[in-house]
Order: structure tokens, then C-alpha cells, then sequence
């Protein structure tokens, strides 16, 4: 996976650990493909400091990821979730009894709620 | 949920972000059941020592639950779990063929392999 879509995903996962500044600068980063001197001028900082807070922040979710494996169980999961799902569209083909489909719906269902 | 079991679960799903030795008395407190004085005897250090580390975790056990909800999910997630296979009981129970048995099944096994 590209670097960058990794760190995305790590911040969406373990966001909540930083601060909202430490968040907002690496969306900038990250997501919004900002360079650093341009969020220094928005945050009104050097870049220097933005360079050190990135720095720090990428070390820290990594860290996370490293002892809670959050992201990694997440692509596992999903894996999981597309074989259900491809299992359920066979069934469902072959099924003629609609309350049976239906059934298979619902439970198509269930597997989307699911919080991976 | 009982308060010590809810700990037990923050302690199984974050643990990993607490040092070896915290990790530790928390499990003699919790699982395990034994007292202040006991754990401080082992540890050959005070009773209050030991208050104060028990204390500091539970708070950071609770800040962390607090912002990824881990266990929140988890019990959300085997309510799904459940659900979901009563209602491929329900329709294995109401299909004949064995190939669609079989894949049933298989999608039961998926289920369970879900890392939640």
C-alpha cells in the first residue's frame, strides 16, 4: 500500500490519540497533500516546527499500529467481509424460495454493520 | 456489566499500551483478585505505591476506551455476530440441497474468523 494512503488510514484509526492540532496538521499533510511550508504559513509556525510535529506524530501512530494492529486487523477483516459476501451472492443464486432470500438479505445486511 | 469484568476487557484490549509491569499488577488486581498489600508484598514495594498505579491506569484504560470505543464495538460487533448466525442456522435448517449447506457453512467458519 502507498505510504501515504497507509498514514491516512492510521490517522483515521488512531486520530483521536493526538491532539486537534496534531490531527489538523497532518490531514494537511496527508490527506490534503499540503507542503510544509505551506502549513507553517497557515498555522503560523516554521517549518521547521511543522517538520518536528509530523515527525513526531508518524513515529507515535506508528507505535499504535505496532502494539494494537487496528489497520492491519481492519484489511483482514475486509478480506473477510468480501468472501462473505461473494458466498452470499452464490447462495442467493441458487435459491428459488423467496422468504430464503430474504433471509440472505438481512444477513447481507447484518455483515455491513459490522464496525471493522 | 460488572465493573471488574468491564477493567478486565480494557485491561485485554489495551494492555498493550500500558509498560510490562503495570500490565502486571493490574492483572493480580483484576483477574486474579488479590489484594493491595498482596500485590505491594510482591512487587516489594508500599500499598500505596500500588494504589497510585492502579489508579493511573484505570484512568488511562478509561481515556482509552473513551476514544476508540474498542470494547464499545466489540460487544456491538458480537451482537451482529449472534444475529447473524441464528439466521444462517434458520436457513440451513430450511435448505435441502448439500452444496448450499456446505457454503453455509463456509460462511459461518468466515464469521468466526473476524477479528473483533
Amino acid at each position: 500500500m502507498e505510504e501515504r494512503i497507509y498514514l491516512s488510514m492510521l490517522l483515521s484509526t488512531y486520530g483521536s490519540l493526538l491532539t486537534e492540532k496534531q490531527v489538523n496538521v497532518m490531514r494537511l499533510y496527508y490527506d490534503d497533500d499540503l507542503s510544509m511550508p505551506e502549513i507553517a504559513e497557515l498555522n503560523n509556525t516554521t517549518r521547521q516546527a511543522i517538520h518536528d510535529l509530523i515527525k513526531r506524530c508518524h513515529k507515535m501512530l506508528l507505535n499504535y499500529e505496532n502494539k494494537l494492529k487496528l489497520v492491519e486487523k481492519y484489511k483482514r477483516n475486509e478480506d473477510i467481509k468480501k468472501d462473505i459476501k461473494d458466498k452470499l451472492y452464490i447462495l442467493k443464486d441458487k435459491i428459488q424460495d423467496k422468504d430464503n432470500v430474504q433471509l440472505i438479505d438481512e444477513i447481507e445486511k447484518d455483515i455491513n454493520s459490522f464496525s471493522i
